[in-house]
């Protein structure tokens, strides 16, 4: 099931460099870990914004909210879900 | 280069059936056509409204716009485009 | 998997009386046989306004879409759809 | 009487991780002593928030409002109140 | 039980003056006869708007929707509905 | 002359417990004074929120401002002022 | 007492020219009387829209009220009204 | 003296084609000519929406709002005026 | 040439008395002489808020920006800027 | 490519003033290199904000956020991104 995720980032100004590099190095690993399993189908940079919109395919709500809450970036996160259904116009 | 786009289609509820089946017919011609040649390339339905999510990649602005405002429902449209950059974790 | 979902019908104050007491039996119906398949579990009416929430219990979003899109007033609905996770303090 | 209750937490993200648990294994405590109550009938998680939806089932305002300021997040949380009311369509 | 309750009235401009006047008309004896009844306990206009905010005084969710649902300006009308609760400063 | 006030409460949840006691009992002395002088006619909790719905009956703009000013909890409120004009349904 | 007001005219583009131009015509010496009288103290346009902010200098609401609610272009308005306070800083 | 103009056009999707053809292209040669003028710097369309932002070099308030209140399509529009200053890093 | 602008004044609750009266007394001073030089035509408070609307007659807007910049309280306030032009109905 | 770009800037009050100054100073180093190349192609200040409106032409998203997110304010920014077409009506 694809559900259409919207990430904004809020890491205060005042977190020290060294905290900031590592949280963000687990989250990498953490989203490329998924990427290769097929969940995370998409990931892009909003330009100009420390955003992404992303493409997950998961089984259902709970198994995306597993994996949304577990993001070591959670805590600083805005996060929205908008769950997309087939388009009747869609050729794939 | 790659582009989120949200369509929100609000016909007018008095519209003939005939008139409104025949716009959304050519409509679906028109975006297929584009999903075939690479240019429009996903589309998702948002759940519960009469909207949908896409990706267009194209060389840029002024393609996309003549992309969108050609679209057979254009007047009935409310459209917001998002431009999207490579995300650093991305693995593609 | 549940679904909670806002309706806001706006139906124009001048259609015939008549066409309007036609549309709202024909949902009634719609609404109370999902609600006896157990698709649509909850209904309440949002005080002081013609609008509902509504808790829904479907396979997916392609299920849950295929059942709003049905609806007899959609056309004249404002619909938000809110996809719904098991909370770790529930005791069901 | 029927509230649907939206519940948003904002724990500042610097609180000591011991001093965040305390505060929701609390929460959880009073939570689910209000679900054995049948005041608090239902609660699900807001897929990728740190959010809940829930209905409550209460004697009137008074009563639901000294639940919610009592909850141990309160003082984190914003909270936002529907009073619902019987649906002519409901079949229950 | 004790409610705020904000009412906009949206008239089309090109309603018949007699249409309106009647509309009106109606309205006021049915506010008139709640107020009498005590269940209306205050309404006052909005400065510059056609617009009230008003203090419903009922037993409850179902009373009050079938008293808003009711006003013969209800097709006409965007109404915003806030429980009230005692507050622990009032003297009364 | 009469007036809606919506004050919305903003705490820092780290404010020392005894400070906030203070400043809550000096508020609530503050309001009923002015509940006693007739000015503050009435004051509702919102359902929820840490926020109330007031009205004052007072000589003008200069008056309630000064009163709203004075309050204890001012540096830590958003204040909200509609001026209510007599509504021509009034039966008081 | 002082209140500033903006006010924004919506006239449907479909209205004949000559009804639209008697009403501006009686909505502009309905303005023109009241600033002679003082009570209209100040207007201006808001550049690039068809809406002006307005100084008054009334009695109070209900004068306020009556004022507004009797200008000829009222049923095509948007109106917001801010009471305004002496300022301490003011030099007058 | 700079502005900065966002307009966004509302044109009724029945006018019919021949009525909507004439005033885009009085509206164009309009555009045009104070673009010659010097006045209307730059015309620029945003992405997907029947609407653009642009740059104005006017005397002042009084001659913009002449100018926008005299663009063709003014009653189909909602426009939006920003004043622009010198920015300190500007190199020009 | 005229503008409207409305300023909020946000003050850290914590900062030392002092300090905020120091800067109070120095923005007052500030005030002031720009109303006596004609260029802060007028200044009132919005009721119920640490906030004023003023108007400012000024060369243009890099005068007008460099007057906002330069208030002591210019750090701690959200400003809005509208323009201002003749309005056909002003008798003056 | 061209896209318009706002920048709010939002530095926290209690930041030293050496630090802000050398902040100031590098980014203004850095927007008047990207100027002298031509990618940034205009820079006005917002009246009475601290903030900008901007003009850049570039390859596409990817530079543009390459240049936005190294901006030395970037941590402290709210950036907004409009991609621009070209106008049918613009003569240039």
């Amino acid at each position: 099931m694809k559900y259409l995720v919207r990430m904004d980032v809020n890491l205060p100004p005042d977190m020290p460099r060294e905290q900031a590099e590592k949280i963000k190095a687990t989250e990498k690993a953490y989203s490329q870990g998924l990427q290769r399993d097929g969940k995370w189908v998409s990931i892009w940079r909003v330009v100009g914004e420390y955003a992404n919109y992303s493409i997950f395919d998961v089984d259902g709500h709970d198994e995306l909210h597993g994996i949304l809450s577990g993001l070591p970036l959670f805590p600083y996160m805005d996060i929205q879900v908008i769950p997309l259904a087939k388009h009747p116009s869609d050729i794939h």
